[in-house]
């Protein structure tokens, strides 16, 4: 199957938006063994628009669509489809049924610009979209199954993988490419590749290798085709398993936090937070995992000193001897929120995110992390010196990988945030 | 001038990586009063290559390639060019000279890995970069100006800001294009867009209207060329403000929790929480912003029951009778969170993110927000039948919302949330 991509939008042009709808697109094609051979993307105009759907339609089997379906006078997939097959745009019966049904399922009464959704190239048929107002538009041109897809990112995956992937397949023949993704913490890309190069020099070249960053987790992927049975496939996943050692969290989809929650339901439990520079950021992450509250009670955000005092008990005296970034003040932190929660483990976080407030001695990026239990309560100093947002993300990362090494009786820490430690 | 962009790369292709590259081009350029009429991606193949740099050629004046430089032997773009204008490889005096220099101050030795780079279409220039390894190739073809760059972003950027913008601007025209943004909450694209087409309807020509989601704000943004004085931008950018009612937050960059803080600062007051099923997020929102420590003291994550009952005073009878999502409840969440850490104003959340824990009085997506102060706290309940993630979104950004809108004395609730509401 030959198989194309058109996005059009002004925002993709102008540097407004990062096109991440591409890439979900292949990661949806790409393992069913088709491949994507070109992507063009163009603004919201009328005449470019025509020309490229009728050019990439030239010898394609398939030409995939993506955004220009909404109901604003830039969105012009529709029009441009009725004008490159020579028909005219009319009111799909279908299509006004779905906004009908989609305004009254929200509440709202149809408006004027909505209804401009309905119109369609006569005779197309259209593309069901659960998830929102815009059908997505199938037609013909040149021989070529042209499939017109919605922007949204949450549509567009849902058009995909229940109406769009089963088309595909009932008319192309696919080739199952097998992927395993291995999510891991605390090992950069090239020391990951080292690794390989070094204990595995008899890689399969049938095996396709793969990293993807999606920080702080590294991702790496083998792809393998139908020459390679699943025992092979295997084997590789178990030896870079084996490599990547006490970094590995696990298959993906896993996230650093999912992790944790892992490692405390195996140990039986429950984990208390105490954040000042992290600010509730560890919280919220813990809490964006369904079924959290097995192991998470809660925690305790202190910002300022006054609250450090108030909610967990900190000492006047500590704060003022040592600062709100030091040891002692960092596990007075974590004690007190064991003891306000009784939770069982307990993560502290304590820092100068920046940009101001740091000092010769502690300057921008220092961090104090605590973590354990009322036995074992260990703590550490880390210099992370990004700015704001990934200083946030790294402190935030390390610390509960700290936890996890410890309840999982690892080595007491990542390779990268051993580079980190003050 | 007529300026396209090609990408290459397997991984942009294959959905391993995201495709920032162009959006950081996009966004170099188009400020300048150029435009990129067409972006076209393919992989690592030299037939596909070579086919579309001679047919963007066509009638381009520039045509900017991005990736295919690097050392390993899917790097083709060097190759491609060569074929394309009909001439040989061979070794660059002054990209080897680059090179050694390059590889000296690393202390590295030139590997024949590397000394590939310098391999180059005869008679070509070079593009300098003082970032990494690969220099930049240009030359014509066609008439147009061929200019390949290396795909590490922040040798791009490099290469872009210091020596491709001077290079055009010698060359070319360029027509400083002003853009205004405004960031709003609480209107869909299709209200404002029917809003401007009623309210409206003399909108210049000259002024390019557009729209970017960057949930859970929606930024209208309004684009000018020369032809337009700055006061009819100024003008046209005040009816929009209008036409937004409360619902604008304010010129880009703004975030909701920016424009929050911002609220709170003009008041003179502190913000504490008290969050269950946004567990931290609000928190972490805040305080993602820098200097957010002069209004927001911290908060309490109380996830479960007890954390409710131990850390913020909620009543044992209130969480028997009413249950954990009520308005009882919530208000004493608020109570409780003011009286512990004596902040002036609050928000409290609570509810069912799902995807379990619903029940058919109360199905997920629940939740019961409460904002103000000890003189005028309020209590809502609303109904956000999304799935985890934009549950928790939108939950934390109408509770900031009401409050913005309490603090600045705005009607009380945004469009979207009033929709939203039990």
């Amino acid at each position: 199957m030959r198989l194309r991509l058109l996005l059009t939008g002004n925002e993709l042009m102008a540097g407004d938006i990062i096109d991440s709808n591409s890439a979900m697109i292949a990661a949806t094609i790409v393992p069913l063994g088709w491949q994507i051979e070109q992507k063009v993307t163009v603004g919201d105009q009328l005449t470019l628009l025509c020309e490229q759907i009728d050019s990439l339609c030239e010898s394609a089997d398939v030409l995939l669509i993506n955004g220009g379906l909404g109901p604003t006078v830039d969105d012009l997939t529709a029009q441009a489809l009725a004008q490159v097959t020579g028909v005219d745009i009319c009111e799909h019966p279908q299509a006004l049924q779905h906004l009908q049904h989609w305004c009254k399922r929200l509440g709202f009464s149809l408006s004027a610009a909505n209804r401009k959704q309905a119109m369609l190239p006569r005779h197309c048929d259209i593309i069901d979209n659960t998830r929102g107002s815009a059908v997505g538009i199938r037609l013909v041109h040149k021989g070529c199954m042209v499939l017109a897809t919605p922007g949204v990112p949450s549509e567009l995956k849902y058009m995909l993988d229940d109406c769009i992937i089963p088309l595909l397949q009932s008319q192309f023949e696919s080739d199952k490419i097998r992927i395993h993704r291995l999510g891991s913490f605390g090992l950069g890309e090239s020391s990951i590749q080292q690794r390989i190069t070094e204990q595995l020099p008899d890689w399969p070249a049938d095996i396709d290798l793969g990293f993807r960053a999606s920080m702080p987790v590294l991702e790496v992927k083998l792809s393998a085709s139908n020459a390679i049975s699943d025992d092979t496939l295997n084997y590789w996943h178990q030896r870079v398993a084996a490599l990547l050692e006490d970094h590995l969290l696990g298959d993906i989809p896993i996230s650093l936090p999912e992790s944790l929650i892992q490692a405390l339901r195996q140990n039986g439990k429950t984990l208390c937070t105490a954040e000042s520079c992290t600010g509730g950021l560890i919280a919220s992450q813990i809490t964006s995992v369904a079924g959290a509250s097995d192991v998470f009670p809660g925690g305790v955000v202190s910002y300022s000193n006054t609250l450090k005092q108030q909610l967990l008990g900190v000492s006047a005296s500590s704060l003022e001897l040592h600062g709100a970034v030091s040891q002692e003040v960092v596990l007075e932190m974590a004690r007190g929120a064991l003891a306000k929660t009784g939770a069982d483990t307990v993560l502290a976080v304590t820092g100068i995110a920046g940009p101001t407030g740091g000092t010769n001695e502690k300057p921008v990026g220092t961090v104090w992390i605590s973590w354990g239990d009322t036995q074992q309560l260990q703590s550490m100093q880390f210099t992370l010196a990004f700015e704001r947002h990934n200083f946030q993300m790294w402190a935030a990362a390390i610390a509960m990988d700290l936890l996890r090494r410890q309840l999982l009786k690892l080595s007491p820490i990542a390779s990268l945030a051993q580079r980190f430690k003050a």
